[in-house]
């Protein structure tokens, strides 16, 4: 097969009439092609190589040999449903159980993170009886439409959305921005309460806690680390109410943290979810995820009389590949490399912070890193279009990174785990040469107020190059002839 | 690899202890051990061969070459998300495009039957406005909540299921056992005219029809071939109502039925969907699936402002094995070969019909038929026990048979497509010997009324041996003695 079969306007007219227009594409204006992938790096269509920052999906790396040997092995052999017995299934389900605390022992193998959090929905209303979902704000946990329902992220989106009247939306434990700062004594009891007083108040409605969700880290919702002890305390809160707690891990496990195999375990050893559903990284890219639960959850939803069928899920090509991946994260340490090149990443970031106003916060676990850029550190003012500006000055430089974030203001560092601190060394210093050239760009204009430019008039001092392919618009808040702060707002989806 | 790492004891009591019970597995007494297959065939860990009548999703043959080889090919050279340009995402969809009417041409790929149904009921939601929905009786759409609460053959298995204020169920427009049967003049318009009926009594209520849902042919609900322009009737009603109509090609699409490639073009050349569902076939076994709609509903969509992002979606190995999928079908002439042997198993089928009393009713398009057992051929009382008897005798027999139906007593032939007329042969040939056998049980009893044995209490003529590994509930409705028609009632789940 070849790597290329179109000019690359071709795919970009075939993709524009064939595609949902819903669909979005990284740098709408001046997509990328890639053809191949290696590792962490990304190759386009002209052999030029990108390093990969973002794709948390190729966990042990872009095309690792032994999972691609795993799978087209399996596929040779056998692909079918559950229905039939096969040893990759339970040996699958064994292994997974064996990285979790040994009540978390009964799986549900699905195809993707969305279809592990909509079952983890359903096994909480069974097993509660109860109907009210607490879930975070800016939280995304996938886009079925139960789970849009308890997506602030996505709903927040919608012109028109309504929230569903069993969702409940608590603050997003957010020591950088969040109602409970930092220089709060006990943020972790803080946003605790107030999931408990929320339950009350759903209570004084006649409502019923089922399940409070959130991811471990929250992702999408800006590389948040909720402060320690406060899943303990909410899972008291929910659980008191006779509820359950969901951790979404989808984004986030398998050693991405570093020190630990699952985020939750950040919380502590005294810390168990009563169920954690995973996905993203679990296959390399294949399409598999998997929900882990209790004995006594899993339980009640059969008591149900409902049988739970999965065509694809579980299939012994998706549990051959999740293995390789499994036996992939030990054998090249990869856990390890997490932590080690995770804190030197972050390290090099903090300097960054030392030198630059506009970082104004730098968090991470592992190789899941956020870089909070600001306009104001007091007032947390986000600067996002200087995170676009990054983000696109990053891509033409052959770095892939993304800004996310309600504020889409937060760069989000999750890059496949063999990243290293070579390549840790190289973002960083791009990032660097990006932070000192914002902001000096001299620019000559009509007038204060909003105008529209193509790149051609602009200048710009600092940076290699101005943008040549993409029409921007400013609003420009200072006067003719001085240096500007610009607020750049690209017309460029993400 | 080895095919087999367990004994199958070992492989049983693992999965026990480590897969959910809701997810239940065939023959759940004496389940059967697959660990390869080619073709039509399955093979267990002794080596011994199964016809397989059942497994749609190995759509051109298991582990087809052609397949597996595109997965492979591709799996190494790359894997990721549709935010990158990729050839096969746009020329899979062109050519997925190129089997539909002209103005089905926007794709959203996605990774399973059940997230292409609620993406389909997503578009609908939002192109309309509504949220009405309207599903038949018996129907099954998928596994996620949205779709339970549209599929009444789920809804119905749980003892504590409320009906979602949103979903009306019209009659299945079943021509045999439902409401307007064979003998009505014109059975289209009267079951047509039952939604038409609904669409005014949800708008005496308040409310507005978003969507009619309906698989092409109903497959878990009974193998149901609604009468011709049904779907004409209904979508006129249904959009006269502000609402579109789904059709749901999961299980009875890419070419199964025969004459077409698609099954809802079976009402007409003048029928068109607004969105069309895809999944099981589309991709041999791998995850993957997809959902086609028009250019109107797609920009509905989008006007949303909410993004669509599918992980797993439309990446390049789902489109390089879904392409191999449609290239196999073609080469191999698989579309006229279910036309052939479908019609040529029907035929024989109908000779069953016409030696057995209990053969209540065949029928099918292509390599999707249905063979309903029935006790009475004017009351169509259910032969449910028959039915199951059917299967485990045919398991016995090394041939994968399955029953379906809101009564459970429709044989399911719904094969690879590489079925040949002497396979045909052969499972025609032990289904006449197992209705020959069936009926003539001798069985001693104490009395009338329910009773519990163990099968060594039995003895059994016309079969060639008793089953042993499984408690049988009887209700025996004669006297000391005589021949039986006996109730069997397997302690078993399908």
């Amino acid at each position: 097969m070849s790597a290329e079969r179109f000019e690359k306007k071709k795919t970009i007219d075939l993709r524009k009439k064939h595609i949902g227009p819903s669909c979005k594409i990284f740098f709408s204006h001046d997509p990328i092609k890639i053809v191949q992938a290696k590792g962490q790096y990304m190759y386009d269509e002209k052999g030029q190589r990108y390093l990969d920052c973002i794709n948390n999906v190729a966990h042990v790396g872009h095309c690792h040999p032994d999972v691609v040997k795993a799978g087209a092995q399996q596929m040779e052999l056998l692909n079918t449903n559950s229905r039939f017995l096969h040893d990759n299934l339970v040996l699958y389900a064994q292994r997974l159980q064996a990285t979790l605390p040994d009540k978390l022992s009964v799986c549900y193998f699905v195809n993707s993170g969305s279809e592990a959090n909509d079952l983890a929905l359903r096994l909480a209303w069974q097993y509660t009886g109860n109907k009210d979902i607490i879930t975070l704000d800016n939280a995304y946990h996938g886009h079925v439409s139960s789970l849009i329902d308890i997506s602030p992220y996505k709903f927040h989106q919608s012109s028109d959305a309504e929230q569903n009247q069993y969702v409940h939306v608590a603050p997003s434990p957010d020591v950088y921005r969040g109602k409970y700062r930092g220089e709060h004594l006990d943020p972790a009891t803080a946003y605790a309460d107030e999931v408990k007083d929320m339950v009350q108040r759903v209570h004084k409605k006649g409502g019923k806690i089922a399940a409070f969700i959130a991811e471990s880290l929250q992702s999408c919702g800006g590389q948040v680390i909720p402060p320690q002890g406060y899943f303990q305390q909410v899972a008291q809160h929910v659980r008191e109410a006779g509820g359950i707690f969901i951790a979404d891990e989808v984004q986030v496990g398998f050693g991405r943290v570093g020190t630990h195999f699952w985020a939750f375990q950040l919380q502590g050893e005294d810390f168990v979810p009563d169920i954690v559903t995973m996905g993203k990284p679990i296959g390399n890219g294949h399409p598999m995820s998997c929900v882990v639960t209790t004995k006594e959850v899993a339980e009640a939803f059969m008591s149900s009389g409902m049988e739970y069928f999965n065509t694809f899920g579980g299939n012994p090509v998706s549990c051959a590949i999740g293995m390789a991946v499994l036996d992939v994260i030990v054998k090249e340490d990869l856990q390890g490399n997490a932590l080690r090149v995770g804190r030197y990443l972050t390290n090099l970031l903090e300097k960054q912070k030392e030198k630059h106003p506009l970082v104004g916060d730098i968090r991470g676990r592992g190789l899941f890193v956020g870089l909070e850029l600001v306009k104001d550190r007091l007032k947390l003012t986000p600067a996002t279009a200087e995170a676009q500006e990054v983000i696109y000055r990053l891509k033409e430089q052959y770095i892939l990174l993304s800004a996310d974030g309600p504020h889409r203001n937060v760069l989000k560092f999750k890059p496949p785990m063999c990243f290293t601190t070579e390549d840790a060394d190289l973002v960083v210093d791009k990032i660097d040469h990006v932070l000192t050239g914002i902001g000096k760009v001299i620019f000559i204009i009509p007038e204060e107020g909003h105008f529209v430019a193509k790149p051609a008039v602009m200048q710009s001092t600092g940076t290699q190059k101005v943008h040549t392919n993409y029409i921007m618009f400013f609003k420009v808040t200072k006067h003719w002839g001085k240096t500007l702060n610009l607020a750049i707002v690209l017309h460029c989806h993400y």
